[in-house]
Parts: structure tokens; sequence; C-alpha cells
């Protein structure tokens, strides 16, 4: 009978909620390799680069908002998980991190893929556990057993996260050939339930009560999975109080009417009196990142008198320098709550008017910009991309220019839900996480990428599972654009060598070898030609790699700040 | 004026031996990459995907032996160097890492790119440090400039080993335009004189007793460089005694005579009565891992009365279980020791020609196997490429079949030096490795590695500094062949889709991408006649791809084995 503890490790998963397990090929981890493949109710897929591998099972875990397990052997290959791992931690995502190990015994001899694998992942992960070696006794069986109830629980314990699973084995990894390896349904789960979280009336009305006080309200969203819920509830609370919402592209809140939507146009740097007129009293925060640099630099030195921040769990951080009140509570129950509490409250109908009409201005401003340039652009394409997304699609955003650009169009389809890795804006996983989302749903998945960010992780397509849902975008301009836009750099003469780093790729052999259709543009027009067979869902994965120079997107780029900051000086 | 601390980081790493930097672009790093982009006696490269970077640094700093650095961003850029780091942690390589961070306020608090970096690699490098972010106060500076001194000496003090620098910055991250950096050459640094490690004459005198005692005497060696003294020591001793030494493919001992260079074909299972005889009773160990498996479980079981293992410093590994003196000097000056003062002592000859016969005949067998077999292998190959190196070229062998493969032929051109990245045993960073080297000499650099092993790791050739003097042997036979050679997986219903994990591609669109001569080959034929034209050294660096079939492959390698074995049953 082949270890029936280790068997018990994908049953136990799959009954906590497990559907998906990505797997990396080795010899220690066999053992895991074939209880996760045999077992009838978890859908597993072999990915050889662990980098990837860990990155798709993320894209996966946070598409199905279900614990995920990535497992693989020992040694550096579960180094390789790393940057996924503290993506998922910061974006809080629950990836099951399952790493074969040798036996302790066997440490620091000099065999081959032994290094120190208790605590491998450090901060970046909710917890670490080390399965017992010896499962003989009737006590490490539970231990097995238990721990993995245990982790699962605390990986889908708000803030979800991701928790590593160290699991030592001695030969043999294998069972017999003929073997018949029974999963036991009995096997004993321990479940959680989870508590509702509410505010009591004194606490309602002590914030009521501040909120009564003040005139000029904020709400600005960080990074959030689209919620009808949340987006109904500050549907609601707008149409009784003409509260001004702030959302970047990142927030999923485009669905919302009058959101203000384009933050890092309206607050570009401009006079003081301007902006002065639209600090707010009472600021109220909540969900993760955001990407609009002017609007943080902006509430930074604009602070609010009153800031609020709703989260239901986990560490907060203070992005805008002003948080002295922390609400413990979910923010659809928050708004829904305060919405029907604030009932009459008089506010400045004129301050949310101001931020409605300069939204207005900035984008009728970025609108017509286009329609007098020549040069075809990465900002232009990726607005005519985002103007003609098909409905009900999912949009991934690389960083670093893909997701700053996104931004600065904003989106308008409300059919369309966002992600990007803002957890910690890394490169190198934003191809696999598109991959782990196509893999998740039937609906298309459209992935805007850099070239070096795309080539970076070229590897997420170096599998058998390739998701005929899958576009990707490639903004190749040769090289890391986002030098060349950003101060500082683009001065010095280091800056093609040591910061773009030009690189000579296009993604045509790329799509060639691993057989994805392959279109590509170098103008409006072609980009235009090309878009509806781009995302016609014809069963086959397309890449769509458009042409741009680098310096052309960083002068009309910064004509176009130029056009947008204008406005102010009227 | 631009950080002076900051500017001293470069200068007292160029003082103290960096001779080299890989950089890896990245804002938050700028400070970094300037200072070391702009240092007159530091070579400095740029690399993108940091993986490899780390890899290539890693190459570098082992094949000079001098402290190398390379540096990268915050965020998970800095989670990509950890294989490497493992890596360069169990060979002893002097890499000097640099992380560029956030200032601690911001940790946690949502921005980009970070993530907490302090301790992030762990047990892997021999200590990290944190560079203070406040470097105002003269006790900072000093601060600052004493640590990087301390860094470097301590990856300069055997065993050899990574270190790690963290290093905050906040803004500006730039210099002026026209800034002029001046590097002060007057800084203070600390320079570190090693002593040398000697026995007294009572010690050796005990060693010398036990040595007089027994008359089978076996000198095992682990991973070592190439060290001439040490080979000249080896050289005298076996000339006086006749000691038996053996050596694999990774020792690079084989330019001594009568080395026993095939132990894993010598001790293939068989008959114990026959393994008994080759037992001996004072085992000599030194260096770091050993490939062949079947010397590991042959001395294993067949333990030695008397185990001296030789190293120097640092953690040992009781690799065969026999372990009861270490001696904490170098081998070459232990073998010289040792050889004068065993003069006169009388072993056992027979047990030495035993060893020597029995190299004897498993080569004589090894080489008449080929003359019979029509189908073209993996093996076959390795054994033609390896019978034919070019001399003074360097051989670098991937994980995980090529090094065995290669430790099965046995190297005989005494001019080569072998390198494998056998401190972990992974697959990820062999071509990153191998460009390390051959950017850090003009001669030939041979890697013989697997097709996975090679499309893992395809972003070592994504960079501006690709060697002509590198040549890559791609031995594909589309998929893990060591699965299909090893005991277990390969009669499971698991091993195509989750252990060999077949994959489809064929190096000649990366040969095409990154601008390498490609040549290929289906049989012997075809490989004599490209293998002139693959090592000429012309300027350009070459792939060689070699398809085999993973099935054929499995079949000779059992023939070899039974064709081996049978000797001992005659």
């Amino acid at each position: 009978m082949y270890y029936q503890p280790i068997l018990n490790i994908a049953e136990i998963c799959a009954q906590k909620g497990v559907e998906d397990a990505i797997l990396s090929p080795g010899s220690r981890c066999a053992p895991l390799i074939i209880v996760f493949a045999r077992h009838p109710d978890i859908e597993s897929k072999s990915v050889t680069d662990e980098r990837t591998a860990a990155f798709i099972a993320l894209g996966i875990a946070q598409h199905k908002q279900k614990p995920t397990v990535c497992a693989c052997t020992s040694g550096t290959a579960a180094l390789n998980y790393g940057p996924a791992i503290a993506e998922a931690f910061y974006q809080n995502i629950p990836l099951i991190v399952l790493t074969a190990d040798r036996s302790p015994e066997w440490l620091d001899q000099q065999d081959g893929q032994t290094i120190h694998q208790t605590n491998l992942y450090g901060s970046h992960v909710k917890a670490s556990y080390d399965i017992p070696v010896s499962i003989s006794h009737p006590d490490a069986v539970w231990h097995v057993e238990r721990t993995i109830s245990e982790a699962i629980n605390l990986a889908m314990t708000v803030p979800y996260g991701p928790v590593h699973l160290n699991v030592p084995f001695r030969e043999p990894f294998y069972p017999e050939p003929n073997e018949q390896l029974e999963f036991d349904t009995s096997i004993k789960v321990i479940d959680q339930m989870e508590s509702h979280c509410v505010l009591n009336e004194s606490q309602w009305d002590e914030l009521i009560a501040t909120a009564n006080k003040v005139n000029n309200i904020v709400i600005v969203a960080g990074q959030e999975r689209k919620d009808h819920r949340l987006i109904e509830a500050l549907h609601t609370l707008k149409q009784k109080n003409a509260i001004t919402v702030i959302g970047d592209i990142i927030t999923n809140l485009h669905p919302l009417e009058h959101l203000i939507r384009q933050p890092d146009l309206i607050l570009m740097p401009t006079a003081d009196s301007f902006k002065k007129t639209l600090q707010p009293n009472l600021l109220i925060t909540f969900g993760q990142s955001t990407v609009s640099k002017n609007l943080k630099l902006y509430l930074r030195e604009y602070k609010a008198t009153h800031h609020w921040h709703i989260q239901l769990a986990g560490p907060v951080a203070d992005t805008y320098q002003s948080l002295r009140q922390l609400l413990r509570i979910s923010p659809a129950y928050f708004f829904k709550e305060f919405s029907q509490r604030l009932n009459g409250h008089q506010l400045n109908l004129d301050y949310n008017e101001s931020w409605l009409k300069l939204e207005e201005e900035v984008k009728t401003k970025f609108d017509s910009f286009w329609a007098s340039k020549q040069n075809f652009t990465d900002l232009e394409a990726i607005k005519r991309i985002m103007d003609c997304l098909p409905d009900n699609s999912f949009l991934h955003l690389g960083n670093s220019t893909a997701v700053r650009y996104a931004n600065f169009v904003g989106l308008n389809n409300p059919t369309i839900e966002v992600f990007s890795n803002r957890g910690t804006s890394g490169i190198d996983g934003s191809t696999s996480t598109a991959v782990g989302h196509s893999l998740s749903t039937t609906k298309l998945n459209i992935l805007i990428v850099g070239d070096v960010a795309f080539f970076y992780d070229r590897n997420a397509l170096w599998h058998q599972h390739l998701p005929q849902n899958l576009r990707i975008v490639v903004m190749n301009n040769h090289g890391g654009g986002i030098f060349k836009l950003i101060k500082g750099p683009n001065q010095l003469p280091e800056v093609n060598e040591f910061f773009v780093t030009k690189q000579p790729l296009c993604a045509k052999l790329t799509a060639q070898e691993f057989k994805l259709d392959y279109l590509s543009c170098h103008s409006t027009e072609e980009l235009q030609q090309h878009l509806a067979r781009f995302f016609v869902d014809d069963g086959t994965a397309k890449i769509l790699e458009i042409f741009t120079v680098l310096d052309t997107n960083t002068d009309i780029f910064h004509q176009l700040k130029q056009h947008i900051s204008n406005r102010y000086e009227k």
C-alpha cells in the first residue's frame, strides 16, 4: 500500500475546496505528483518552469477565489516559486504551496537538490508548516492530516494568502506500477465557519456624527475584485448623497456611474490654489494598492482632516499618510449601512460637481488629443484596444508601462474585470498569471504587456495547456519604455544600456514555437484592421504585437501631459 | 553632489577585488547601477532577467575566483536571485548580492516593488547586511563603508560564499544630468590577511600511525576546481605509494595518471563477494559533491574502518556515513605532507591493481559497446563530443542527464576544466552559468545541456553580451529523459505527462533570435561532420542541437548497463 497519509493530502485538499493543482516534474516530489494527478476531483497540470508554474497557480486561485495547489521538487525548484508567493501574499491570494524535501538528516550532506526549506519564504507566507517525515505513528498521521486542514483554513481566512507546506520524503517515491491508490473519502477534515463583522449602534452614531460635520467627502478605492454588492452599495450611496468616488483602473469600480476614473490626469502637477479646492474633509478608503501616483502625491500633500480606512482584517497600509480611523468591517457592509444612516445630510454639492466637471474636461481633452496626432504610439494603441474590448472579458495589465497607460485611458465597459499584479508590481509573472486566469474560464482573457515583461516571462507559454481563450497584446518598443517616461534616467548617459536595456526580440517566433496565431501592426490603420480578428473566439490563442518607437512614445506622452495641463492655465 | 557613500560602495568593491558587476534595470536601484557602470575598474553588464543575471554573476565569480557583484531593484526582482544564491552557497562562490530597497517606513504600505528584504535569502547566504538609509551622520557613513569591506572579506573567507547587502534608498535616485561623479580612491578599506593552517608533528604522527596499520587506502575526491598543486601532490603520493584515487567527472582530477574515473560503471550493482574485495580500510576524502551514485551507495554499504575528511573550514558533509576524523587543512598541503611522511609504508599492491584492472576492463567494455550499435543516442553523442574537445577549453555539464552521462564517459584530455552546478543540482541556471564563464575568458566554453534545462534557462541568452566563445550542445529528446532512465516513474501511467513532461521546442529559432550559429544532427555521421565546424573559434557563439529518441536512449542505456555488468559474471 502506498502511503495513505500522503494520499490523504490530496483528498483533504479536494474536500477543502482545491480544484486545481499545478505540478512541476521531479523525483523527490513524485508522491505529491501522483496523488494530485490521480485525484478524481482535482484538475492537475504539469508546468516545468517553477517560476511560471506558481504564477499560473496564482492566476487560477485569483480567478476562482479557491485555494489552489502548486507542488514542486526539492532544492532551487522551490526558490523559483518565490516571486509568485510574494505577489500572492501582497494580493491576498490563497496559494497552497507544497514543496517536496529530503528527510532532515540529509541536509547539508552534499546530496542533490537539498537546501534549507523550512521557512523558505520568510515573511511572504501566512504560515510555513513542516510535515513530519516519519508517518508510521498514529499521532504523526493525525499531525499530517490536521496540518493540511489548518493550512487551507488559514489561506482562506481574510485576508487570504499563501501558505507553505514542506513535505519531506524518504524513498521509495513511486508506487508499484499496477498499484491502485484509494482515496479515503471519509477522512476527517476541519471546516471553518466564518463570522460576520458588524459595528454596533454607538459606533455607527460616532461615525455619522463625524460625517455630518463635514461637507467634502471623498471615497478612494484601491485594487479590488469586481464586487457587485459593493458597486450596488456605492451606487445607492451616491444617488442619495453626492459623494465623490475615485477609482483608478485596478479598482474595478468602472461600472459605477459618475466614478472619477482618471485621477492621474486630473491631478497632474499644477497650481496649488486649484488643488486646494479639491481637498477633502473626510477621506474614506478601502481596497489594496493604487496605480495613480498623482492621486497618492496629492492626498499626501492635501491631507483630509478625517481619514477612515475600511479593511476587515490584516495589516493596514497608511497609503495617504492621514489615516486616523480603521474600520474592521467589509466595504460592502460599510457602504450599505453608511448610505442608510447618512440619509438627510447636506453635503457640498459644488464640491462633487467640481470633480465631475474635471473628469469630463480631462476626458474630452484626452479624447480630442488623438485626432491631431500623426505618430502611432503605445498609449494610442492601448486606448483603441480598451475601447473595443469584447463584453464579459477579463483584462490583464502588465507592469509597468501597460498598467499606467491603461490607467490614463480609463475603462468604460462595465462588463470587464481588470487584473494586474500590483501586490509587488513585478514584471516577472504577468503572462503566467493571465494563463492561469484563462485556464479558469471559457471567457476571453486579454493581456496587455510590454516587450520586456513578455520575454522575461516567456516560459508562461512553455507547457501543454495553452488556453485558447488567451489574447496577448505585446507592446514592443524594444526596451523598458518606462525609463524614458520617468524623469531622471532619460538624461543620463546610461539610459539605453542600463535602464531601457534595449532588446531586439519580436514575438513572432515565440508565436510560431507555441502555435499561437500571430498578428502585428505598426500603425493605427493596421491595428484597426486586426482588432476584430484578434478578438474573435475561434479556438486559438493569439498574440497581437504592436510596434512603436520608444522616443515617439515619450514625445507624444509629454505632449499629452502638456495638452492636459494647459487646461488649468486657462 | 551625489551621495558620496554610495559612490564609495563601488570604489571599495573595486579595491577589494571586484572586477565585474551584473546589473539589472530598475529605478530604485539606479544609484547602484550608476556607480558601478561608471566605475573605471569594474566591468558592468546589464541583464534583465534577474534569475539569469545572478547565475551569470555566479559563473564569473566561479571562473575568476573573485568577488562578483550582482545588483537589482527592490521587490520580486530580488527573489529571482534566490536559485543562484543557493547554488553559490553550496558551491562556495563569492557572490556579492546588492538589492536596492525602499526605505523601511514604506514597508507594507502597498507601494510598488516593496517586500520584506531583510534576511531575504535565509540560510543561503553567509551573512545579510542592512545598509542604513540615513547616511548624513559620519557614523552612518563609517557603517556603510565598513560593511562593504566586511561583506567582501566574509565572502572571500574559506569556504567562500554569497553575502547579501540590502541597500535602501530614498529619492532622488538619479544624479543631475551633467553631474560628474568622483570616486574617492583614498577611501579606507579593511584588508584581510589569511593564515595558513598546518598540523603539528604529534598530529602527523598520529595520522601516519593509523595509515601504517592499514593496507587498503582509497582517496575519493568530490567536486573541486582544477588545482595543479593538488594534482602534483597526488601524483607524487601515487608514485611513491600505490594508493587508489577515485575521481569522477566533476573532481577535475582527470590529469592524474591511473585515476579511477569511472567508479559508477565499476560499481554497478553486482555480487557482494566481488564488492567485498574492494572495501577500503582507510578512506580519505576531500572536495564537495559526488555525481557517482553507485560509488556513494557502495561506500555507505562497505564502510571503511577509518575515514578522514580534509576540509579547511565550513560545514562538513558525512557523505559516506563513515566519517571519524576531520582534518582542518587544505587537501594540497595534506597530500604533500602525507606523501613525504608515509614514505616506506608497504601497502597492498594487489588492492590498487584490482581497481586499475577494473577501470581498464570497464573502459574497454564501454568503448567496444558502441561499435555494434545502430541507433544514435545521447550517451554516444556525449562520448564523441568529449573525445574531441579542443585543448584548454572549459566543459560545462547541465543537470541532470548531461552530467550523469558525461560521468559514465569520463574525461581524458588533461587540459580541460569541468564545471557543473552540483551545489544544489538545479536545472535552472546551467546556460547562464556557462555564459558567465564565457565572459571571463577568451577560451572556448562548451556546455552540454538537455532540452528541458536549456529552455528553462533560455533567458541566459537574452542580453547584449553574448560571448562568442560559447558553444552550447543541446541534447534534445523533447523531454526530461532522466525520468525514463531512473526506476520508478517509467512504469507509471503519469510518466509522460507529469515526469518526462514532453516539450516540443527545438533550439533553431532560439539560435535565430539571438544570432548564434546553429547546427543540428540526428546521427553519428552528421555529428562527426559538424564537430570541427562547431568547435572552430570564428567569433560566433554556436548551438549544436542533437536530436535523439527518448525511448532509444533508455533502451541503449539499459543494454550498456547489461553489457558492463555481464563482465562480473564471467
